[in-house]
């Protein structure tokens, strides 16, 4: 028998997620250095789909089908691309109304892992509160995963994964007994108040500035500049209809 | 050419381990509820070698060929088994000079899992300071194994890495750029003041509660009972002979 109350889980690295496995449930992919940053980017910007692939060939056979190809790893772009990973690439004159694939280090490899979920949400600070709004409109358990970096975990989604549950956990229909949700909410109370300067000790914003690829950081820690929700619907991405800026 | 500085990093539980694994490494694994904190337990009480097995099978043959055997699942004592994971049970009168072979649900997998690396400590905080001194005494990586909860990450192993971590890096010839170290720190020092009343929240707090076994909770945050190190040597622990209450 399904208990009334609906359970919170963090994942904190992809290579546990089959530990929290459960098809009944709501998850939200975050992966704020940059993917799921890009992809929310991309449809406020009116991207049509994005068909998330786990690997690079998977990608270049899109690319020879026609399709404009979001590709990278380890933040460099792939030569057979049209662009990467930067938020900033995913821009109105570029990617309205189109239909784009897309492979990166981390993010894109947990939301093909997720997909016998209930639902797959993208998650970030830029769509923050819709998320955390939605997800409540539905009568299942919430499982955050973080994309971390190569299976490793990483602070910056898990700094968002805390900020999300908080934020769910406040309605009284939600439960935690999930250990890194208490971590993730406990450390985003840390650094909630400067997460720019907290975020500076995080591994990712060192190798994004090696490559000069930082200037995305701050953008990606903006809050809820938008209320499109990333929803998968069987291999692609599209936004949630219902659920736009008429609903603020 | 190695690095002079050493480098810090904790692995938040054991399906991560592959992305950590550094044959150079010092390994200290941890799994304070209860596993590592029985073995030095054990050792305190004078026990000669500790067999670590992964599996119940492995342990079961042992107890044919007449070992005296420490196994549980779950917190519950095996059939077979003379004594299960509590510190208590590995008092002196039962285990003095005793070779024992000893099987758990989360920390003994961790043991066998790090046996290449180039030394393997079994830590807790019981013996904190003395695991500390030691790793410093040798020019090597420093990689924290956190035996978490049937792979998931957990509180109280993560808040024993953060109070070792810290420690390390305090001395120069160590750096971390591990994002699980930094953010074991600071969960560590958001608990230190109170580590009983922060690891309420955890779910193995509870899970033992519930077994009636958590009477050993305020015993496994003791710290610094001993100089005791349990190490590992080819397929059995025995404690680093150099390095006892003299060297206090």
């Amino acid at each position: 028998m399904k208990s009334v109350k609906r359970k919170v889980e963090v994942c904190l690295s992809p290579s546990v997620f089959p530990e929290f496995r459960n098809d009944d449930a709501i998850v939200v992919v975050v992966d704020i250095l940059r993917a799921t940053s890009a992809i929310i980017t991309a449809f406020i910007h009116g991207a049509k789909k994005i068909i998330p692939v786990a690997t690079l060939d998977e990608a270049k056979v899109y690319k020879e089908k026609g399709y404009m190809v979001a590709a990278e790893r380890d933040g460099i772009v792939r030569d057979f691309a049209d662009f990467g990973n930067s938020p900033y690439n995913f821009q109105k004159e570029v990617i309205q109304d189109k239909e784009i694939v897309y492979s990166t280090t981390n993010g894109t490899n947990c939301i093909t892992m997720a997909r016998n979920s209930y639902r797959v949400l993208i998650g970030g600070y830029l769509n923050l509160d819709a998320v955390g709004d939605y997800v409540k409109t539905e009568a299942h358990d919430l499982v955050i995963l973080c994309a971390g970096w190569k299976n490793k975990f990483n602070l910056e989604d898990t700094l968002f994964a805390g900020a999300l549950a908080e934020s769910v956990l406040q309605d009284d229909n939600y439960f935690t007994i999930c250990d890194s949700a208490h971590a993730a909410i406990d450390l985003w109370n840390m650094a909630r108040q400067n997460i720019m300067k907290y975020i500076d000790k995080a591994a990712q914003r060192h190798r994004l500035k090696e490559k000069g690829l930082d200037d995305v950081l701050e953008y990606c820690h903006t809050m809820n500049v938008t209320r499109i929700i990333p929803v998968l619907k069987e291999n692609y991405l599209t936004k949630i209809d219902d659920f736009t800026d008429n609903d603020r």
